[in-house]
């Protein structure tokens, strides 16, 4: 298999401004995996209850991710979320959350999980993204994400578990929070000193930018009208990023760069519904016709300015 | 002349966490005219006191400012501002403003400025910008700034001013209060909708964008390790932006593109050090470098993802 993921899967309540859904697949791992099993085979780590049902079942067959490793226990509920966003949605307000089978949750990785090429370490607890890095030694590309939930109680461990990843995917308060450092280049390079070769800091609306030791890279956003629900969008551009990573053969700055726009793609689709119902009738071409549309918004001439120019005015 | 710029010239006394300067040149057509100065012939019209001296006079002459059109008052005081940075710098807190003889101003234009090809319409009451406006019909392209005052006091001037100009260069913050539309790209279409061919939003450290009739374009900011002095930086930003397009013959899109980068290369020398000191000094050899870079780092190669490609997987 090309990619692994570990992480929550989920039943997500979600309040807008414009509508509310109860009950929908959601959890990083879900978020994840759907956007990008567009790009590779995806198998997912994770765990669920026994109120997790044929139809979840169906969404991930549908998108040819393997579920082997989806712990199942029939007695137990699985993890809930319910959220709730105002009118500006860019805060979540959590009405509550429901750990359930989830607070148990020992990541298992079968013999097959261990061969994947990637892996992503989804916003779990450090000890335990760390622990499943340890069972993958020969992964090319190991990418983890956080949140200030374990940059606040679990700094250590977090920062160990940073030091063993190659790739960092972050919001830029969590950089910030992380480092104690307000400048973003600064907070850049400081956690590159810990250890991954290249970080990449999201950043919402404004769009992304990746650092590496001798390099920068940034892109906007794509540009919505209207935003439905952002719940996932930061898993989601994950997804479609290591996904498209693994289907790439080199892992080297230009297939970052394009896996960087190819998750902001889907991170764009993600917000326009809820949960994952936009991504999952996604097609190829819907896809690609975004891309194409990065590159026009961020083109330009490269013509530097010649003096000459101005004294023929 | 190419360029006319009508706006405040001051002297200003700001305060950050990393130093503090007192009565620097200062003010929108200040800082417009000496970032537009390296790329075209600028003309200045505003107003000032006896206290406006030999220097402040050398430092426009160095850089080839016209200011035959800068009224002088002898027995009235240059505009001052007073200004303090917090740590995170996003924010000027005024300690005080002292209008003195701006608060008289009022624009008179020469015969010659009235043959500028273009006028920037600096951040100053809307009536005053549209009696100016009206002078310069043959202007090829007439450009807008504003800021929350007139938003909030003199709104129906403001509109009025907006729909007789082609570009308007606004924060993202005035362009949500401007319109009541918390989404950006919804803002844009209704500012448009009032007469502008193109609406230009600068993001602070997140870069600008522009929206025309039926494209969009957008940039990262260029990437900063310190920030010493925010002073002026979107009145740099529109000039070297306005000055790149005098520079040029077609006033088109990938013109607009250019300039976009030009405008945001010389903000970021801009913030470097206080008041317009680094501009000042400029080459333009470091101008075209970070053009240059600015390519170099929002730069992806066009492959739309192929499916064949997992195939092979």
């Amino acid at each position: 298999m090309s990619l692994l993921v570990v992480g929550s899967v989920a039943f997500d309540s979600v309040e807008t401004p414009f509508g509310k859904r109860e009950r929908m697949l959601g959890g990083s791992a879900s978020h994840f995996s759907i956007a990008a099993s567009f790009f590779t085979d995806v198998r997912v780590v994770g765990v669920v209850g026994g109120d997790f049902g044929a139809e979840e079942e169906q969404a991930f067959a549908r998108h040819n991710i393997d579920t082997s490793d989806l712990e199942r226990i029939a007695d137990g509920e699985t993890f809930r979320w319910y959220g709730r966003y105002e009118y500006d949605l860019n805060v979540a307000h959590t009405l509550d959350t429901q750990l359930n089978v989830f607070a148990g949750f020992q990541p298992k990785l079968s013999r097959a999980s261990k061969t994947s090429r990637l892996l992503f370490l989804g916003n779990i607890q450090p000890d335990l993204q760390r622990s499943v890095r340890e069972q993958m030694a020969h992964a090319e590309l190991v990418a983890l994400d956080t949140m200030n939930l374990w940059i606040e109680t679990t700094r250590d461990s977090l920062q160990k578990t940073i030091e063993v990843v190659d790739l960092m995917i972050i919001n830029d308060a969590e950089a910030r929070q992380l480092t104690s450092e307000p400048n973003l280049i600064k907070a850049a390079r400081k956690i590159l000193s810990w250890g991954p070769h290249s970080l990449i800091v999201k950043r919402g609306e404004y769009g992304a930018a990746m650092f590496t030791k001798d390099q920068y890279f940034a892109i906007p956003a794509y540009p919505l009208e209207s935003v439905f629900d952002p719940t996932g969008a930061g898993d989601t551009f994950a997804g479609g990023l290591m996904g498209y990573l693994a289907s790439q053969e080199e892992l080297d700055e230009p297939a970052l760069r394009r896996a960087m726009i190819f998750g902001s793609v889907m991170a764009s689709f993600n917000v326009e519904e809820f949960g994952t119902e936009r991504v999952q009738r996604l097609t190829h071409d819907e896809i690609n016709q975004r891309f194409r549309e990065f590159k026009r918004f961020t083109h330009f001439e490269e013509i530097p300015f010649e003096r000459a120019v101005r004294a023929v005015q």
